[in-house]
């Protein structure tokens, strides 16, 4: 529970151990003899100080909300309840697909600190998908991951008054919906004082910032983004989220979780896969030889949905127990060509929706803020520019044409072909 | 403000004067000498006590919620907080369409009370809708009732904060969200135990509850209602929520306020004036009498999504300065036919869930536990069920094809073939 006597002070690697020992729940893990406690800053990410702390008996990730943005510093400040959100997101989704997602050992509001599970020898999804590692089973998790947590979390399977009484709780985390909302939606399409992009995208830019289709497509999606409270989201759910060794996949990170439209966390998924996709040029030491690797990553975006619909599909069939699509309605008056018809349709307007929302991620991550490792390492700058000009094209295809295509294999060939053109 | 040491008690019209004498707002209207003081119990609704209060000086309305459904009785319990939903959803749509909803002198949330300003000689839409009295400039006040509450009570003009904050105070309208949920969207399309129908429907009734296009839209637009927190919505928009005199309109009774889709509020409006044309039959003493009345409806549900349109336009153009499709994306870069393109799109959107929405209040009107007076008093059931076929038959027609349907001019021609023709 929150200790509201002690006030919010950032752990450091000194610290540490001496404020966390008396924690039964942290020394049960690690031990009770703190001087056999070590513990290392590690954040790579945007926003918080996140710990690997070893001790005699395991280990534990420490991660403390940092009450500015990380990358940024002071100059921006963002609520610590953040802790309170990823700490309310991963209990859920740990109901919803056990084993994905790190177990909790202890949560403290006030220090806005979250001591969890640690996954070794996992490694970033990203850096894998840069040196070119395969991983079996990766589209099986992450398939019925998006697809368990979005089912269970929605109107489809929850009671109303629990689901309303999570949107209230979710709704709350205004500071980082607004990054989302700017960074993510707007931002990228005029010319925001906190974009970079490429050099030499310049006038491909130009013209995207140019592109009213493209422009209109991005605000409606904004608007689903913003309106459309189908279901709890992951939030931020690309490949730094995901940890992976050969065989093993999990989930981290959900402290942007909110209530939003089914295709979100599938569409930034993909979006991420597809630029990394477009990004093996770069990081291939002779011409072709990621062009297996490519043809991997496709198949892990191909799978994914498949999964994904079935597992769907089939959680459609057996655990609908919400007020939407009610089995009063179908199956009980034995109308099952209904309920699979209703089902159709409902994965249809996923399936545009994820599209759409891919074409945003990957627009976003090469004009906006925040970038991809995968395009950011690669230091020739022609060839980056190469490589995000791909992703740029696809991303522009999905979302203004989303509604016209039919299947994962005509949206991957498109990609086939944005990777083998002139630019 | 509240007085948390009085417990709840309903009102008499014997303990009313003596309950409300000492609060200066209302003794201040009616005049501080109790024994002047006349209240009736007026309350025709199907939830609450309403009381008009007459006293030396002028007249209010006393609207009091009983823990129940006052239609059904204390087996069905409701809670008081709806009075609190009324009074903040009273506030807001003052701010937003200033003189068309009552003022409010008084609210009590403990006793569930809402003092408000008594409008006189206004009668109930419906009731004129029955007699067949024609009200200059309805459709005016109506459309832009709509136009104003929905464009301000979203994203489109709202603080994002605030307006979050509005949906996660909302969305604790559990039970009365339920009452929606379940009569209006679900029940018409079984054999659920609160419905009943004029026994000459039961042939086309049959039909209706196997028909597995309209079972699927129906959930479809379900599934809107229940998502899409697009704005702050009356939530009961039917015309006994209108009362009118010659030349004045205004919107009473919001306690069903919640987010929702944009079309929600006009569709339910629109609906209930397309059934009020299809009862004309019943209501004419000859053959043909209310055929120019019918006539004028149409006229006035013509007029109400033309001014709907264009005075949502004019906010678009003026007031669009919330977070969704930014003057800073279009406008401020020259880019004025994407601000119009957007618009254009989101209103056909807002034109699509209207018709499906109206289809979903004409069926459930006739199938489900509420019907509607217009047809309720037509007491030859042969006539009765005439008319109410007609309204289904549109109403299915609506929601199955709304995305087929291209202007109100198409829709309100359907009407009337539907109208000619045998049933």
């Amino acid at each position: 529970m929150t200790k509201i006597d002690t006030a919010y002070e950032p752990l450091t690697v000194e610290t540490l151990a001496n404020r966390l020992i008396s924690i039964d729940a942290i020394s049960g893990i690690l031990g009770t003899d703190r001087s056999k406690w070590v513990a290392k800053e590690v954040g790579d990410g945007n926003l918080n100080l996140v710990f690997i702390v070893n001790g005699e008996h395991g280990s534990v990730i420490v991660k403390q909300a940092l009450p500015y943005v990380r990358l940024v510093g002071d100059s921006w400040p963002l609520p610590l309840k953040r802790a309170f959100f990823e700490h309310n997101a991963l209990i859920r989704q740990a109901e919803r697909d056990p084993g994905t997602v790190p177990e909790i050992f202890h949560f403290d509001e006030t220090q806005a600190i979250i001591v969890m599970e640690f996954f070794t020898p996992h490694v970033i999804l990203r850096h894998s998908l840069m040196a070119g590692t395969k991983h079996d089973g990766l589209a099986d998790v992450l398939g019925k991951f998006c697809a368990r947590t979005l089912f269970r979390g929605s109107d489809l399977s929850m009671k109303p008054a629990d689901r309303k009484a999570d949107v209230a709780l979710f709704i709350d985390s205004v500071e980082l919906c607004d990054i989302t909302e700017t960074l993510v939606f707007s931002d990228p399409y005029f010319d925001a004082e906190r974009n970079h992009h490429t050099p030499q995208l310049d006038e491909l830019v130009t013209s995207l910032r140019a592109d009213i289709d493209l422009k209109v497509e991005a605000q409606h999606l904004k608007s689903k983004f913003c309106n459309n409270a189908e279901t709890m989201l992951h939030g931020d759910f690309h490949t730094g989220s995901i940890m992976v060794t050969e065989t093993e996949t999990k989930v981290i990170d959900p402290e942007f979780a909110l209530y939003g439209p089914m295709g979100f966390d599938i569409g930034m998924l993909l979006g991420n896969f597809w630029m990394a996709y477009f990004a093996q040029p770069g990081h291939a030491s002779v011409e072709g030889e990621r062009s297996e690797y490519q043809d991997w990553i496709l198949q892990v975006v191909d799978e994914i949905w498949s999964v994904f619909s079935v597992e769907f599909s089939n959680l459609w069939r057996t655990e609908r127990t919400g007020i939407l699509y009610e089995k009063s309605l179908f199956e009980d008056q034995g109308h099952l060509s209904a309920s699979e018809k209703a089902l159709d349709q409902y994965l249809q307007n996923i399936w545009r929706d994820t599209l759409g929302f891919a074409g945003v991620e990957m627009i976003r991550r090469t004009l906006s803020l925040a970038h991809i490792a995968e395009n950011d390492t690669i230091e020739n700058e022609e060839l980056r520019a190469d490589c995000e000009a791909r992703g740029l094209k696809l991303g522009r295809q999905l979302m203004v044409n989303r509604s016209r295509m039919a299947s994962m294999a005509v949206v991957n060939e498109l990609a086939k072909k944005i990777a083998e053109e002139a630019n």
